[in-house]
């Protein structure tokens, strides 16, 4: 087994003590919330892990792409799986009923007509039922339907296609005050309406330890919560000594006394900023910022650092955002008290469709 | 050979024959002041379109990684080669050496003495000279020597070593009027010195229709070019027409009457910003805005735009920034006339060490 420090630079890497810490803790605080923990892969895009998720008590997996779903199934990761994408054209919602047919539940959301028709027609063509969520949009907007009213109708005019089951409601993220009131209005109209919800699905990591807010949800998907990254410290949610994703870098130039280069950028650590400032968090100096990331330079300013790196020392950023970092590489290498214990393929990122 | 119409989306595409138009133009324009085109090919990572650049006339390759000298070198596209990064560390200058014995030429730039130092140590080592050229921090902000007298001072201290081979000064992007003046005065210092500097190479995809401005470039390096990009058009070096790269995107989702969400976020698009105003331009509704990105949503506002495209619709974003873009994929579709001519492998896409 070899040594953490022997790694080439740059290598992403994640601390397996601190990623099973993370898994067990969200588990157990879904769990004694008796909300289901469904995972979402894409922070990982590896079958190993989220079999560690699956044997720590998720009900099954969120996949964001057809692709992800099949390399997972490929993988017996998990037989529930709910894919939060609307799907459409002839090919795409071919391969879902395939890989409907080899899962014992494959759901999926929706938030129009034409996705609706889509997927029904396909039910009819190739055989199965399409399970089915309305998504909504309780104040992200991205994907969803408007209003409560708007997901009633769209339940009940998909219920009326031929091979659709509807399943319930979903969005991303939960927030409070905008997806409790969502909810409870729409969950209000469909029991009126005699149509019965069995899944209210939430999302997203800085939601996770708010969820008593949300007495309707049955179920949490998240993804970050395995690694962690500035975002989730920003947001609360995560200590640095929770965050298990280390991008490992070489200082390769000081060209200035506050100016030192590390050889990875945007290839690596992407350019996620979100909220906050500089495209990561370096370790071993938590008081340096990184403005600027080339394709394949990290800029790091210095200037309120007593102590200051090198040229050929090793630095450890966490990233801003690790579902993308993930995606930028083949492999992961996982780590434990300072040795390699595995390298795992990133296997579904190329899964682009 | 298939119909471009039948690509499933996210797609990444070239239009080979605006690829073609690009590479003749740059190449045209280089080799009427005399200058050697030695294009980037981090920007596609793909031989196939780096034997096209070769064939063209260029005169040689510029990497970015030692990895993707490796993918490059393997394929034969060119036997003289220029990594225009650091290389530290036992493992990357074996690595370096091993090339070196490979190529006819293959060049390297430093810009301290602790690089130059390693590079020695491996040559004495492993046997054979290393080429090596003064990267110049000319206003980047990023690696480089940051006065001509400290690349006078490191080139005379690496000529020192044993095996090291000076050829010359290095500067990325080249700009107006700042790398002129560190040029010119550094050029001055080093024939007082008597020390023959054969090479000067900028670089920049901006910097090549103003080339004339620097009579002393011996050579330019320039990626971008070959597909163009947002920035390529903000800076006034490319028009739309100009724009090989389309990511051929299908609307997904249409909320409100303002809002499209397309099937692909920044997983392929990227989060590149840069000066610009939103995450791509879409070619079929100019005057769209993108203004946020997903992992796998693309949002777009629709509000100043007359005709307003249905679920189910394809359209095509010319992405902010191309270099990344490739990094994104597995494959790029190569089309012309409508047609599918091409699949290339981003055969570089993982090098990242």
């Amino acid at each position: 087994m070899s040594l953490q420090s022997d790694l080439e630079t740059p290598a992403v890497t994640v601390d397996i003590d601190i990623m099973e810490d993370n898994i067990r803790r969200v588990q157990a605080h879904l769990s004694a919330h008796g909300i289901a923990n469904r995972p979402h892969i894409k922070t990982h895009k590896i079958p190993a892990l989220g079999k560690l998720q699956m044997q720590a008590g998720a009900v099954g997996i969120t996949c964001q792409k057809l692709g992800e779903v099949e390399v997972f199934a490929d993988a017996g990761v998990a037989d529930d799986v709910l894919l939060t994408f609307n799907i459409l054209g002839a090919a795409k919602t071919e391969r879902l009923m395939a890989l409907s047919r080899r899962l014992k539940r494959l759901a999926v959301v929706l938030d129009n007509e034409a996705v609706a028709k889509g997927l029904s027609q396909a039910a009819v063509q190739h055989g199965g039922d399409v399970r089915f969520l309305i998504e909504c949009d309780t104040g992200m907007g991205r994907n969803g339907v408007q209003t409560p009213q708007a997901a009633l109708d769209l339940a009940r005019s998909a219920i009326k296609l031929p091979h659709m089951q509807f399943e319930g409601l979903m969005t991303f993220p939960t927030r409070y005050p905008g997806s409790h009131a969502f909810f409870e209005e729409a969950l209000a109209l469909f029991k009126r309406a005699g149509i019965a919800v069995p899944v209210v699905s939430g999302g997203g990591t800085p939601a996770i330890f708010g969820v008593e807010q949300f007495p309707m949800l049955t179920e949490h998907r998240a993804g970050t919560y395995l690694f962690n990254d500035v975002m989730t410290v920003a947001s609360g949610t995560a200590t640095w000594d929770n965050c298990a994703m280390r991008v490992r870098a070489t200082v390769v130039s000081r060209p200035t006394d506050t100016r030192a280069v590390i050889d990875c950028g945007t290839k690596v650590l992407t350019s996620d900023l979100y909220t906050v400032t500089g495209y990561g968090h370096v370790v071993e100096y938590p008081d340096a910022v990184i403005p600027h990331l080339s394709e394949e330079h990290g800029v790091i300013d210095l200037s309120k650092c007593a102590e200051r790196p090198a040229v050929g020392d090793i630095v450890h950023v966490i990233p801003n955002h690790c579902c993308v970092v993930s995606n930028m590489v083949d492999e992961i290498v996982g780590v434990r008290g300072g040795r390699v214990e595995q390298v795992w393929t990133v296997a579904a990122r190329g899964a682009v469709r």
